[in-house]
């Protein structure tokens, strides 16, 4: 795996650094690093990709931006207390905390940031490249990792790079939503960029031009971690047998930061949403498919899903299955991010620029893409890593 | 599909004739054959067989043995009120039932059958060589869907041919289980074997033997229909994700025949021996997994599987899924049936002799294969069968 | 149970009598009335009630209004299809249909009726005491199954029954919503009154005025068949043990008729609004209930619904506990629909005179009732008839 | 609730002191001394109970015998590993732990005790009195929380207490079971006894003749914590809707100490036995009732028990429901036996002697009596207690 990989370490430039997902992934990789832990859940660990040239743990250094200033340390012990992060775990990283507590700079806040867009781009790029530069990293990716956006407006300027620059800098326009920003100001940097959420992120078509223009891949959208992974899983399931899917309900119950996020309805919108197209792409169908996002203080990072299929089988006769799904979402989450990390570098210094479709088998609504079985998904990442 | 299948129809020989697969599958050929059904659960319809060689729904003809004698009319009136046959579709073949019935033999039975199993051997090959002449069939396919049998005790003839030929030949002697029996005459026809149970079958070195010197194909074992499929389609989904299982318990529920036959310990050490092979298998490791099947009357052919899965993910924490599986066994497995008899009939006119492990697909003990999981057992299918 | 029954039969009037519950009650009472089925599901005839004074089935009649006019044995057949009436019964009642369906009337469609309120309501009252002379019955009872209607908005006129009633004469009012205007007919004609449903009905001071001053008694509302009824079984355990329940999220799953009039969020409101005081008052205080509705067409009249209950223990510790109710809603509700129609009757016979609380029984919004607890209530309800 | 309370203090002697619901008890009991915890989960503190002259938790002294010598605080570290106790409240008492460990004793060990069994009562019950003096108790209560034993022999001596009394004295008879040998010690210690388990304990004509004898009461057996719990909330609704049950199938998952004894099937069939009598009595006829307990290690004292029900109602109409319980076994153990210690003091004090069938709320298998449905079976608890 180290053979290809180049001398230097590489960064991860977490935006939202101080969430869950984030700090999960901090402290696991640390004690990745430290030897500490089993890379449960990674699935660049795996035989799966055995060939594909990847920096080893002990060569990533996390930094990055968030607009809360809340202490890494103070966050994680929160992780102890609802069963994210093991306690004793937490002792053995909590002095190497305050190193990458070093590394984490001030987001971009839409409610606050009074100059330009321009400027703040500016800013972020900086603290990225400030960041390669001190740590003498061969290539950072920015992973997006921020609370969920509502779906955002339609702007003529999302279409046309040079549109898009003007209105940047035209003081008190919020041409870009935060995710997008962020993504902005990675490809300026000369980064990857992946989004890990539903948040509008790179997929508008000026960002796309200037990936491609400086070089640099990107990568999303919304990590696929409970309900819509089994539904990859499952899908096809019926498809291959010829078994017509008649309705497919799901209702999630969720606490935690990511629950209140999503209780307000613009938010569950980007989410709905990047949830909705997985299920008639694989059955081949419309489905009736109520879905519900229900937020359930007292669950905090412990999701509850639950989905109940009705298909007909031979000679039109009924059936159904149903599914309990009871995940702590950022232990799910948190290595797919290490893992993004990992691949987007290899990719980057394998050249590839622009949208990369073969890692859609991480996520809900994959770029470029219109494969959502994760079997499928799997042997695709698989033969593109192994060979780059 | 029927570019490059040869004139003649095929046969489909049921051995266990008058069950509840058997008798789904009779029903629902005639419906199909008439048009009066869709195929819904036919793998064989699809587009990932789109260019297999297969016999259409009205080359097909239908004989069988039995060692019970309720007509087949009887018997689909049971499935009416179980719901496992539409009442209105039972009224539109019940004229052609009896062309069916027509067909239909005296099956081997170990507790009356008196003489050699040399000569029950030789009676039910020349039932089937008869249905083949008779119908002037290019070839018949003989699928076992009768009961389960207990585990067959090891015989040394078993291993050898002419040793077990010798020894069918000694009077008094019962070398064989009924299912073995069956492929044993099979073979000596001429026909194709398939094993939809987890009795021993063909799945004696002697009868292999024998499958390659007649230059017949033989597939199996114990159609995957239920729990076990579902399992097939999820386990990979902890594989590919680095997701270690810790535990997968599982407990079915049914009636009907099945219920009362799987009832009996004896008969159960097949079919749980024939499913604890797969989650190792598909894993990578061992894993605590108890497995339960009860006879619960009144759910008749309703099956209710309940699984429960364990598991770990990144830092050590655990997590759990379960499913709830709510199937009418006889329509899952009347249609791969019928799926069986094209395919082996194509595998036949191809030139195959011996196993063809590409059909592991549709069974939880798939010859001569390790793989399980669904997704990749669907390609090797299709890759196959459209290259005939 | 018959000893103090008075000689003369009872009547059942049905306000929408041909919607999935009242055809499956007719057909239901006409197969009890020949013998040709058991009382499954029939309160009235367990050993709880067993000294009440009730009708036996045979001194029940059936008439009733509907806006439709959909023959009844074709409603009848409908149910068939969809598992609700078993196809042999209806064969054996369906001659009796006919004397049913020649006492079926138009019911008030505030679309389409033109002239006053007041109007409407004498013709209802004079359909259904013209039902009670024609088969000499001793008290007839107006049970409404008829669609769930929006709440109704607050109208002054709600509360006095004076004001009521001119308002009903002003021409082009409409001061009552149909449920109520149900009510007030058959309190008009001396009827005792049923709110099977969560509409307005009788619960209006006015109307509550109007049965006091005619000396009948009237009970409601929402018939409790399904998730509610398990969640006050299933509450009280929660209390009883000093378990702290945190949360209790539910998902209904129908299709049918019901399904498609709770898809509009105006009639769902009436239903999730009578579901919502369940738990607060079994529990003792309030809990995070978030609850959902979905119109899924294929599921019919099968109802399943969903519930995941979080709990905290001894030491402060989590747990939880999951419900899958597969329930038929016809089935369920329309034996109770019966069974209300024999125990107002009774109240009426012994003189009670506007709401009876004892009957909260049977409803997820009792009357007069602060009482949920399934069991508490089955002991009041059995005092109460036993003493009738 | 301390009115009539005397004024010393009462102690609680746990026979398996050492176990994990003994653990959770004594550490919870400290809390709640201390005012640490509320008393979630402790029926005693309820309303329902407010009249009942109960010990206040600051007069209740706790003491045991085991047959191993972990020490408790071990005992107590592992189950703050597996979730059961909270870490903060473990430190929280760590110091008042010691004060317990130092009332702790060997106890009866069949394997290695080679004296008489009478002799070993007699040290048994010495080592009680001597803690009863020690603390100056008013009385005190013998809780059995030791590992469940297989059914015992029947043996003619079980049925007199003179006969009982001859085969202790003699050398190498071993004629009780541990269980029923602490009963007696209890007894001849003048002390009430409670089985918590599905042991024999108590159950004997001789121990309750004994009993009897020395004026002390008793009560049993076995714990009603999960499933079995949630059916008898459950059963008596479907009984009061005269709905008809047809099957009623269970699986329990569970690891820990209990699921490495109950993996055992000698020892299984006491637990089984103990809950099979629960359906037929509340449904009030014979059911179809599979039921497994699976030892599943990483669940450890996590049970998830699933439970399906299989039901008829109106017309022979059939319906289904599910149920998933995820319950911490010692956590809902562990304050029932604290209730049980002061509802037995408060008998023992009133007066009672034999068995109180009044405190059947608590068991799966109530002593003299044959009322499972937990609602009457709180509000017969509730009217006794109360005017004890």
């Amino acid at each position: 795996m180290t053979a290809s990989h180049c001398d230097r370490p590489i960064g991860l430039w977490l935006n939202g650094a101080r969430g869950s997902v984030a700090t999960t992934a901090i402290a696991g990789l640390l004690a990745l690093r430290a030897g500490l832990t089993r890379s449960t859940g990674c699935v660049t660990d795996t035989d799966l990709l055995r060939d594909a040239p990847l920096a080893p743990w002990t060569d990533i250094v996390i930094g990055g931006h968030d607009i809360v200033d809340t202490p890494l340390e103070k966050r994680a012990e929160s992780l102890v207390d609802s069963g994210v992060v093991p306690g004793p775990l937490l002792e053995a990283v909590r002095g190497s905390l305050a190193g990458v507590e070093a590394d984490l700079r001030p987001g971009y806040d839409a409610r606050n940031d009074t100059g330009t867009q321009a400027g703040a781009a500016e800013r972020l790029a900086a603290d990225i490249a400030d960041f390669r530069a001190r740590h003498d990293l061969s290539r950072v990716v920015v992973v997006n990792v921020s609370s969920t956006e509502p779906p955002a407006a339609y702007d003529p300027a999302h279409d046309e790079l040079d549109a898009l620059e003007a209105a940047l800098r035209e003081p008190g326009r919020q041409v870009l939503p935060g995710s997008s920003l962020a993504a902005y100001a990675a490809f300026q940097a000369g980064c990857g960029f992946v989004d890990f959420t539903p948040s509008t992120g790179a997929r508008l078509p000026a960002l796309e031009r200037l990936a491609q223009r400086q070089g640099v891949p990107f990568a999303g959208s919304d990590g696929k971690t409970g309900e819509t992974l089994l539904r990859t899983a499952l899908a096809p399931m019926f498809s291959v047998r010829a078994l017509h899917v008649l309705s497919w309900a799901g209702i999630n119950l969720l606490g935690g930061g990511d629950g209140a996020t999503l209780e307000d309805p613009a938010n569950a919108k980007s989410k709905l949403s990047s949830k909705s197209g997985v299920l008639p792409a694989m059955l081949g169908h419309d489905v009736t498919a109520p879905l519900h996002i229900d937020n359930v203080p007292d669950l905090g990072d412990h999701k509850t899903a639950w989905d109940h299929v009705s298909f007909e089988g031979f000679l039109g006769v009924r059936m159904s299955m149903q599914l309990t799904w009871s995940g702590v979402d950022s232990t799910l989450a948190a290595p797919l991010v290490l893992d993004l990390a990992r691949l987007t570098a290899a990719a980057h210094a394998a050249g590839h620029a622009g949208p990369v479709r073969q890692l859609g088998f991480f996520f809900k609504d994959p770029i470029d893409s219109d494969e959502h079985a994760l079997a499928e998904q799997g042997r695709i990442l698989a033969e593109w890593a192994n060979s780059l």
